[in-house]
């Protein structure tokens, strides 16, 4: 082909001429808009060193299970897709661009290959060069001085990067990055307690130990964990958090009694709870994380409804995040009452419900946030993170809760580097779907120009008080 | 913009020219016709009393849940979209224009635009006018001899109107109605019985206490209050009443013997029955209300799936029907089951089965549908009563169950002068299903216009018995 | 009109101009390859001894549980749509022609209308001529020596066709065509075991009892149940069978140990399981078949999700199979975790994934298929083997799963002479979603021909091992 898909500035535009004009137009008012990117998983240590990228297989293949997931189901063992000892990086490579083609019409395709031409510049399709050239043209860009974290931080013209931490970090990077001078952009952490509230998280307890050891205020049972937990928050407010994040399995919440609540902590602690046990705890506390988001200002947000590690062998050999969580379905509407019934109006609140299981869009998610001010529709998710997703979710929940109530795009990704593509894919997408209402007489082109500029900027400062 | 979105000629209908043309004249076929609305919420005393409407907030905001919910969302307290005592309505207009854009893409903006240009004559988009020109303009319009309910009721080319109704109404506003020779429309009554079928509904007691002493045939047990439904619903239908209509939680039902239905009745009244046993007595009833259809002639519909009151503190301060009613997952397959057993097939039975839940569209309503005589289809009811909701509706169901076996559009609004414009919207959309079809060569043109006229026309009347 | 919509050259592909004219160019790579049909219920004793069909209605319309479904919806007893005796064969074919327009829009309307035109060449639409006249047509056409199974099966151009078999056939008919040098098809049995697995199925005890006696070995208890459903299936390998299927209602599964189901066989056998019981004992052999599968290599293909027999006086009347299977919602991810836990990676073991549900597309089948190496996509199935059931998997699972991971099409149908037109429509569709994304520039258009001359022949030899 004469023009490549990669650059082709129509791509992912609707196909008919009149739409695609609209949509064209659209995407031209934000395509230069800088990044806001407030929830995601790259590492702030890496940007605060500046660290060089590693080779092309350990950047781009071994850690992104969106890769490995289908290298792996079309029957490549997963131990071939990590270089375990540093001298088989080229062999994954290897294996990565002979499985290339399976990633035709995926998400992942799309990302990559916007990165392929428009970051590592390779000037032709991964499937028209062997393995070797591609391996050794990325290679020779991850050595470039302006191919590292900082300066891409710029190209890619990212102005807040939210990462995701572990509620007993120094945020060490974070303040590091805050106090130079050199440095323009935000990098704020994220709290993410999971592993402190789900009981059945094989560390709870341990963690549970230190946190009250190292963060609590001299008590040592439900008290002092519940004052640990408020002065980490606190501390991450201190530095720069602005949300705190939940995976859950289901999104259930509950609100315990005082004396309840210790009584199933002790029990937990005793290793003596039993799975109802376990849920009700863990639906107390992200009541209990309400009522601190209430007071302290952080948006929460919650992520359920992905059944981790599927495959027990694959976590066993690879740990956990390795392309085997499977989403199922969920409750939205009697799981999130509770917390809603005490927060569900509370002054600025802001609790942002994302979902893997697209039926809520319509049916609960849209009716929720249409009328609660506190809860806002998280952007379509890992593996709705796709252009017909993104399309099927704003189709879903706009002829009830409009525009206002969304919380702009969310990238999640540890891929620094896909960063820049899927912030493009999204802008084309929110375009499409604006043309379509104008092109239908539903939205006035005018109206879209404003609609498509709140969703890719507005959206993210004011939902996630930026 | 030249041309006002609200009067444009090809609003809602698709943008590819090809499928826009034959669109255009499947909807010529059926622009015109009367409007027949089955089920709805209009108070008859309106109509036959010919009341003034109130000011433009008191008729357009305060009573309209679509609209009071998406300000609420965005922050503003129920009690200020409430004009207490009638001096701030003005007030409340001027926080509803301060939110119109919040509706730009929902399917109340729409129905709402479409008022203001065609049935209020405001000649500019409410967001072109100072929220007191459009309140005086308004206002000014609602003093006009001819915007007294008769005379929109015959300028909206209204045939039939449904209302819902309480079944110890006297229906007199009906009676009157009919008996007016001045009165051309129809005005039918629908016998709605939730508050005297529910024990979980707060005043089932005394509801129930009153129905056996009002319309009992002397008997004050279970046999006595079966004997004053039928009597009731006998009532109706001598006054017009083509359906009864069942606002449930799941759709449920059971086969109960005499004895154990008594049974629970009596503990029912004696405050002593379980959730298990709430449940199970109604599911017993809706299966009685279908035995009591088969004889009595009156459409069942089922309008199920809504967690009714969902925010406690707002339905206390401000009551039910106040915008925070969830819709969550429903079964109908298994819950609809035993009452099909013994009337699925039974001769002239017709059982309309509406869901908020779209997934039961394709996976069992069409299933249903094109299998049992007695089921149809129930349009797209409520967050599912807008334009891209519809499409697929369509296109879940239409595949498996044709085009026969869909109700006909339901506007189920008490909002009366949003009437035609949701109509409107509706035909507008079943154009556009529709040419996509002929488009594609999968129904021939001619065979489309028979198609519309009978979706719009013929399967109301039949569906409903008009 | 002028142009018959069955012979329409564009029918089904997209009304988009640009996008249109990229799925014709696609069609035509695929529209002329033989027919593998891996999953059906065509008898194979028909092909075998070249049976003449019998007259239109006992052909068309009683065995045909979508044809005889909305018929009857529209109210016509079911006893009239099936000729008891022979001599009311036109009166069937009457009633038929009659609803003829209820399959507007239809998948099975559009199957009906291309075997019209293209295998009857009927010459006119049905509703343009006489049901005698269509009859007469019909019958005359199914007297000449060309209409016989053998010929049409070459005519077809059928390269494979599966047939649906009971564990316990001798497979006469499939020995018999395969020793047949003047018949050069491909007719494969596939084991079907589910009377043998389902303790609730009616036959159960009766079924099992033969299974041991006739190919056990020796061995009357567990033991022996299980190594004559390996002897049977092996018979099955070794007379050319590929898979084996299963129809159960809960996709689940299950591990027990040797003892437990030893005893809940024993406790089954005497009439004394539970409804638990039952499904444990279920879920347990689905685990057994997979380990069997790894073993001999059949594919194992699952239907679940349908409650069978919906409405038990039709079922009591006309017995399975008859228009009331109505589907419902299921859960894969849960159910089968434990069969993947052993087998999920196991060389060669290929598992094919079948839904009613359309919501586990996106949410479970696309992610389990993007993971696990055995595990396979199935086509969309029976109600959503339709044209806008199909676009809306493919736009479900590309993004997460690619095209490698699906089955190819499936057109599991008894009705011989619609499987043509089943293909047909299936290659356009697939056609249209890929000139979707050409037009999209999210696939080049070289690679789009690779991509469906892949789905269309590759997939289906490489997932059932051809």
């Amino acid at each position: 082909m004469s023009q490549s898909l990669a650059a082709h500035p129509d791509r992912l535009l609707p196909a008919d001429p009149g739409t695609r004009s609209i949509a064209r137009s659209l995407l031209e008012r934000v395509q230069d808009l800088p990044i806001i990117s407030p929830h995601g998983h790259v590492d702030a240590a890496v940007i605060e060193q500046n660290t060089p990228f590693p080779d092309p297989a350990a950047l781009l293949v071994s850690p992104d299970h969106y890769v490995t997931r289908l290298i792996h189901a079309d029957g490549v063992p997963m131990d071939q897709l990590h270089a375990s000892d540093s001298q088989d990086s080229r062999g994954v490579w290897r294996r990565f661009v002979e499985a290339w083609p399976l990633f035709e019409g995926t998400a992942s395709g799309y990302w990559l290959r916007t990165q392929f031409e428009q970051v590592f510049k390779l000037g032709a399709d991964l499937s028209g060069m062997s393995a070797d050239a591609s391996y050794d043209a990325i290679s020779a860009k991850l050595t470039e001085p302006d191919f590292r974290p900082r300066q891409l931080f710029k190209d890619f013209n990212i102005e807040v990067l939210a990462t995701t931490d572990d509620p007993l970090d120094d945020l060490a990077s974070h303040k590091a990055l805050t106090a130079d001078a050199s440095f323009n952009g935000r990098v704020l952490p994220t709290f993410r307690p999971d592993a402190y509230l789900n009981v059945a998280h094989p560390a709870w307890a341990a963690n549970v130990e230190r946190l009250i050891e190292t963060a609590g205020d001299g008590g040592t049972g439900y008290a002092g964990y519940i004052a640990a937990l408020e002065n980490r928050r606190r501390y991450f407010v201190d530095h720069g958090a602005v949300s705190a994040d939940h995976g859950v399995r289901m999104p259930a919440t509950l609100k315990l009694d005082q004396a309840d609540a210790e009584a199933l902590f002790e029990k937990a602690r005793a290793g003596k709870a039993t799975a109802a046990d376990r849920d009700a705890f863990e639906a107390h506390m992200m009541y209990q994380m309400a009522r601190m988001s209430v007071e302290d200002g952080l948006v929460m947000t919650i992520h359920p409804g992905s059944y981790r590690n599927h495959h027990q062998p694959t976590f066993e050999a690879f740990g956990a995040d390795t392309g085997h969580d499977i989403p199922f379905a969920i409750n939205y509407t009697e799981g999130i009452r509770p917390l809603l019934q005490d927060f569900g109006t509370a002054k600025d609140f802001h609790l942002v419900l994302f979902t893997l299981d697209e039926t809520v869009f319509s049916r609960e998610l849209a009716p929720l946030a249409g009328f609660y001010p506190s809860v806002y529709l998280g952007a379509p998710w890992w593996f709705l993170d796709a252009p017909d997703a993104m399309l099927r979710f704003r189709s879903a929940v706009t002829e009830t809760a409009g525009f206002s109530r969304s919380s702009g795009f969310i990238d999640d990704t540890r891929a620094f580097c896909s960063i820049p593509a899927r912030h493009d894919a999204s802008r084309r997408i929110e375009a499409s779907f604006l043309a379509r209402l104008v092109a239908e007489h539903r939205v006035s082109e005018d109206r879209a120009h404003e609609l498509i500029l709140d969703i890719v900027d507005g959206s993210p400062r004011r939902v996630f008080k930026l």
